[in-house]
């Protein structure tokens, strides 16, 4: 601990060396964060819960902001809202300066402002996250900020984030078993004749009733690849994948499985078997020290020498707070990723999804998408449970 | 309807005759909406499920946006996901161009661009929503736009949404009975003992399990005003208030019921029956052509000449998609609001909500919310059962 965190009354729930070094690295004094992921993982897993699901208030919308100066965990603000003074009460806020006064982004930007200008001289870059800073509250840094640059923190933020704690890890193993758990118990529900919207429906209960929060559910059912919830309807024989996100306190279990009206036929099992197969392969390399893109390269490996190889897809990525994040495999432009991690190692705590996707011409969508943890000597998967052909029903 | 609008397959789902009016009020030739309700509100209710509930992707976020130009909606286009390609194959969407290629922020502002170019000249202003347009989508459109000005669409945009469709009326109605549904079975299983955070757990349930999206539990319980879920605990004889909005199909159902453990004494049904008489007091004005500065006049009267004038505090606002929206019936800085809509009187099909706020310095909070639909005649209460005091755990 050093000086500036023992004058703190509450310990910073974060590896403040750490958020230093990598602004030290992207050159930046200061780091304003309004993301939900961001400002829960810089607050130490606080989400204010009645913005949990609601955004807009007023004519504007409700912005959090975390500001944090590098190597100066006393100069922290948060920025909230004026019902968030209940939050205060009951000491959830280890950042010695709040401003809880008002609501709508350009005013937080004002308050950003001010406590930046209180904090004094010699910053000279800001990061922000420029996503999830709105164009509203931009110009009012800009303009009240007007000698200081403004630069992208995402990347430091999700790095600072890759390593998940004990805690972290223990919400997403609950967070995977929760969802995997649904999803066998939406399995046996399951009839022909219900609809994909029926079917979404019931999985999210069975989510919401294991206390997580539901985020979605994409599902194919037959020899379709469509997977959005619709009026197509279940029927015998079909197979059906449920791929669903749902997360407790913010951790997300995002996981594939799949379920049969009937009985597999041979070539079903053949086709499950390949794609449990390549992610079995995909686990092997992991542990610490291992170069990240090792993994990807397994996985594409196995789906480049298979007959499958032209309607098959692999890709693993990090996964926590954000369904996608950082350690960041493989670049993917079209989902606004750079396989910045490819070149990297792996570490102890990070969290990999992995997922085979095979859009089969006959058959159907076959998916199995699981949660691996790296561990101090390999990995273990997370929610590992109902990996094979689930007889719907049943 | 219009020839323009002939020339589409699917028929426009809002009123373009009046979206046309409010931008040529405002001086608008485009309005590119970016908020979750917006785009929803111009799609005829579609959402894209998969981000119902995230918004980050990549190092990026999710960004769907609408782009309409004033008199011509077959120029219309959607940008959304490549995932939404599902979407469109289930016939989903109005507008005729469709970009659905990519993610990210900075990439929807792309499209944008390229699609107000390509529709042509004499576009001069364009309206966004500042709080909801990423600060680097509006880089990307300021930079792409060079000679367009762009101004703020948020007031044309409610305005356009105020008067509610029967559907949308339905909707608000199934929201408002299953919150209240939702509490008085929560109100029967609480008991001393339990935590606030239980029983707005406890709610939570109650309302997904009725087919509700839930957004937020504000209680308080025993003298205490503050309304944060915690490990505070029922305890024989306290009061309690919920307040909770979840919302069908969008549409929010927000509401508050008063529950005891135990028998109201006088004094209890003295002060809720205030607040009550307070309540139907603010409903009586409403009707169409009725000044909208009107409801809140009765109320504030009503609690100016009470004993309770100092710790009672009285609202009313619109709403649907949004908690907080037209028509605007008082000024409210810290809320971000301004009574835009105070002297303008009333119309069919808007929604208010009403609420007196009692923080009792001895006694605790009591509190009633109401929703109020005005009719042809005069008003209607949406979700009304349960306004009394409800014995928990009868």
């Amino acid at each position: 601990m050093t000086s500036a965190q023992a004058e703190l009354r509450k310990p910073v729930p974060f590896d403040t060396a750490l958020l230093d070094k990598l602004m030290d690295e992207a050159g930046m004094d200061v780091i304003v964060a309004t993301s939900k992921h961001n400002v829960q993982y810089l607050l130490g897993g606080y989400r204010f819960f009645f913005y949990e699901n609601m955004e807009a208030i007023g004519t504007s919308r409700y912005l959090p902001a975390v500001v944090y100066r590098k190597g100066k965990p006393e100069q922290a603000a948060y920025i909230g809202c004026a019902m968030e003074d209940w939050e205060r009460e009951l000491a959830r806020f280890w950042p010695e300066n709040l401003e809880l006064g008002n609501v709508g982004s350009p005013a937080t930007a004002e308050q950003v402002v001010a406590h930046v200008k209180r904090i004094g001289n010699g910053i000279r870059r800001i990061g922000v996250e420029a996503a999830f800073l709105p164009a509203d509250a931009e110009a009012v840094l800009r303009r009240g900020l007007s000698n200081v640059e403004i630069a992208d923190a995402v990347v430091p933020l999700e790095r600072l984030r890759a390593r998940k704690t004990p805690q972290e890890i223990g919400y997403l193993r609950e967070a995977s078993e929760r969802v995997v758990e649904s999803m066998l118990s939406t399995f046996k529900i399951c009839r022909p004749g219900l609809t994909k919207q029926e079917v979404a429906e019931s999985l999210r209960r069975e989510e919401v009733n294991r206390g997580l929060v539901f985020d979605y559910c994409l599902i194919a059912v037959g020899n379709s690849f469509n997977r959005a919830p619709s009026e197509q309807r279940l029927a015998a024989g079909d197979i059906m994948s449920l791929d669903s996100g749902g997360n407790y306190k913010g951790y997300i279990g995002d996981l594939c499985r799949m379920g049969v009206l009937g009985k597999p036929d041979s070539e079903l099992v053949e086709l499950l078997d390949f794609v449990d197969d390549v992610q079995l392969a995909a686990r092997k390399p992991i542990r610490p020290g291992a170069r990240g893109g090792d993994v990807i390269a397994i996985g594409e490996k196995l789906v480049q020498a298979s007959q499958h190889r032209t309607y098959t897809h692999f890709m693993a990525h990090g996964m926590g707070l954000v369904s996608h994040e950082a350690p960041r495999l493989m670049t993917l432009p079209r989902l606004s990723y750079t396989g910045y991690d490819t070149e990297r190692v792996l570490e102890s705590g990070m969290v990999i999804s992995i997922e085979t996707t095979m859009n089969h011409p006959k058959r159907g969508l076959v998916k199995l998408e699981d949660t691996v943890l790296v561990t101090e000597t390999g990995c273990e998967g997370l929610g590992d449970s109902g990996r094979g052909w689930n007889i719907v029903g049943e």
